[in-house]
């Protein structure tokens, strides 16, 4: 170990929930340097004084860690690379904290960054110092499917063969790619951050589902496999329309993307002349059950991070949204909380300026606006 | 019998569900002469073959009819009261049938007449000849609680104590009330016919709890009880919201109306500290099961006819209905059906050209658009 102690990277994973936890003992039993930081000193006070994380699954063993600490300043202090592993919903708690401190050498990686993470991250840290040079990196999906058994305890039931990744700016991303390969060499480079922000499956899949079982999911505690009996013909002709509307959108903005129909087939190889039958015949979906309430990440982390930017992105694009409209509006009365108005928008992706489309991509290319183009109308 | 039949009133009952027999059985269990007409020959041959419809229930007995047709000319020819008893949806094509060869000193009864029913009957008659007065009375409600055991036999499980009814002109209700008062003793006059179709409750119990609860229906075939296990908190939250965009619109329009938690005291005796608790507490709501497919009035009628005229109502008022538009675009993808555009508009009631409320009132009142006013900007 000792000889190599200086080639190997260096981690902070922000963030000790399911997700978060696996990535910090999958790094530390592979023998690197990890810091894990919780905003909430009760979640990790039993690993802290381990000083460990335990796997099963598909990797068995102890990861020792460096660190466990919720102070944010000295878990990053250092690193090379900042796994932020939390909701979506406290991305802009932690880039607030992270941007003071962020040193221009470090990488930012968004485990993922739901529609328009990266984007937001960016705008907060250029808000504190506009001429610092960050990269950020924002993953598609989360590389793993796990679950905490109990602090300090993690299985893992699999891992992703490919998660794709993109740097803000997209200029950097084979750089990160190369640095991190020996690490997770399944992150492959994505075009740009519109294209890991609009190939946001989850956004379609998660608060849909939720939101027109309602009544069933709080009558029977969600005692119901979410995606088997939660999903019918008209659930999924609901799911249709709004990645319909996403779809409009990502071509809008020139990204590869694919609808969820053919993703399914592409992922886990399923098939069916319905997008319900697909769903239906996606083996890995069997035995899922449904939220217990409908106080869910399903909602309050995809409702204001992934289907507001998606609509934000649409009207700011000229493309209506309808019905994932109607979801926004069901999700905000249902949590008595305006999610339009709280959630990720075109302001907070720092994106208001740039009118075209062309614009945008510029920007999530090079990381700054054009100032030749600054208030030139087009 | 004989020496009363010249002072009897003479029916026409439009449709044979389970309203229209029931009425038409009622009202020829009474001694009035009935004829029931309905658009499909199929659901009225059995009935056209016995010439008559069995009562169980609250009545008892067997009301002989006068006839039974599928030709609308022949059942409304010379009849004092065309009682209107089939879904709102059907209203349009009615009208259109009815128009050409209604006489002025016949009423036309909509039971119930949804939202803006009395109003659309009115403007298509009027498209026909401007000049005819008719005389349409919207009721709030049916009469009776019943179901149709099979073509020709009716249970009729109970009988309101009061619906609500409007004459359009508003004008004319107690002339109306007056000459039913011995058939209808229940109906009592309200102001207009503004009250009676936004005192809409239907359009507030039927299509959420039925949209929130989607998958369960599908995936149990509506193997739940409606009110009880399907109206969750949630649900209720949203609920509350959409009758409170119809109370903006209702106390816009100055008619009496109340809450939907409020009805339900006034109504059933229902208490409780949420509205979800209310509806839980109303002992009329249990065993009463939730539709066993997507396919249900409850959508199909509900949506259409009630929430869309409160939305285009609301748009035209300048109040925002974002709840109930949102129910309105989950149901048109659910059916595959564009119900805003399709649905009952401010266009299809006749007031597109009255821009104030008090012109609106006055057209209410007076069945006629006050000439000295048209055209003049307020």
């Amino acid at each position: 170990m000792e000889k190599n102690f200086y080639k190997k990277l260096s981690f902070a994973v922000i963030g000790a929930g399911n997700g978060g936890q696996a990535i910090a003992g999958y790094l530390a039993l592979k023998g690197y340097s990890v810091n894990l930081y919780n905003r909430s000193i009760e979640r990790i006070k039993d690993i802290k004084q381990k000083g460990y994380i335990d796997l099963e699954g598909c990797y068995n063993g102890r990861g020792i860690l460096n660190l466990v600490t919720n102070n944010i300043e000295r878990a990053i202090r250092n690193v090379d690379v900042i796994m932020v592993v939390s909701p979506a919903s406290a991305h802009k708690f932690l880039a607030n904290k992270i941007a003071p401190i962020i040193a221009p050498n470090q990488y930012i990686v968004l485990n993922p960054g739901r529609t328009g993470g990266a984007l937001e991250f960016k705008n907060i840290i250029a808000k504190y110092n506009p001429v610092k040079e960050v990269c950020i990196i924002e993953a598609q999906t989360l590389l793993f499917a796990c679950r905490s058994l109990y602090n300090g305890k993690v299985k893992i039931f699999g891992k992703k063969n490919e998660v794709k990744v993109s740097a803000l700016p997209a200029t950097r991303t084979k750089e990160f790619t190369n640095i991190i390969k020996d690490v997770f060499p399944e992150f492959t480079p994505s075009i740009n951050v519109l294209e890991t922000s609009f190939n946001n499956i989850g956004a379609m899949l998660h608060p849909i589902p939720t939101i027109l079982n309602c009544g069933r999911i709080e009558n029977t505690h969600g005692n119901f496999q979410y995606y088997i009996d939660g999903i019918t013909p008209s659930i999924a002709r609901v799911i249709e329309e709004a990645d319909y509307e996403r779809l409009l959108i990502a071509k809008k903005l020139k990204v590869n993307t694919i609808s969820l129909m053919e993703w399914l087939n592409y992922t886990y190889g399923a098939k069916g002349n319905t997008l319900c039958e697909a769903l239906n015949n996606t083996k890995g979906y069997h035995g899922i059950f449904a939220p217990s309430t409908m106080e869910t990440r399903y909602i309050y982390e995809d409702v204001p991070q992934s289907l507001v930017p998606i609509s934000d992105m649409g009207r700011h694009l000229g493309i209506n949204t309808p019905t994932i409209d109607s979801i926004i509006q069901l999700a905000s009365i249902i949590h008595n909380t305006d999610y339009y108005r709280y959630g990720r928008k075109i302001t907070d992706m720092g994106l208001d300026r740039l009118s075209t489309v062309d614009e945008i991509i510029n920007y999530v290319v090079k990381g700054e606006i054009d100032s030749s183009n600054e208030g030139v109308v087009a």
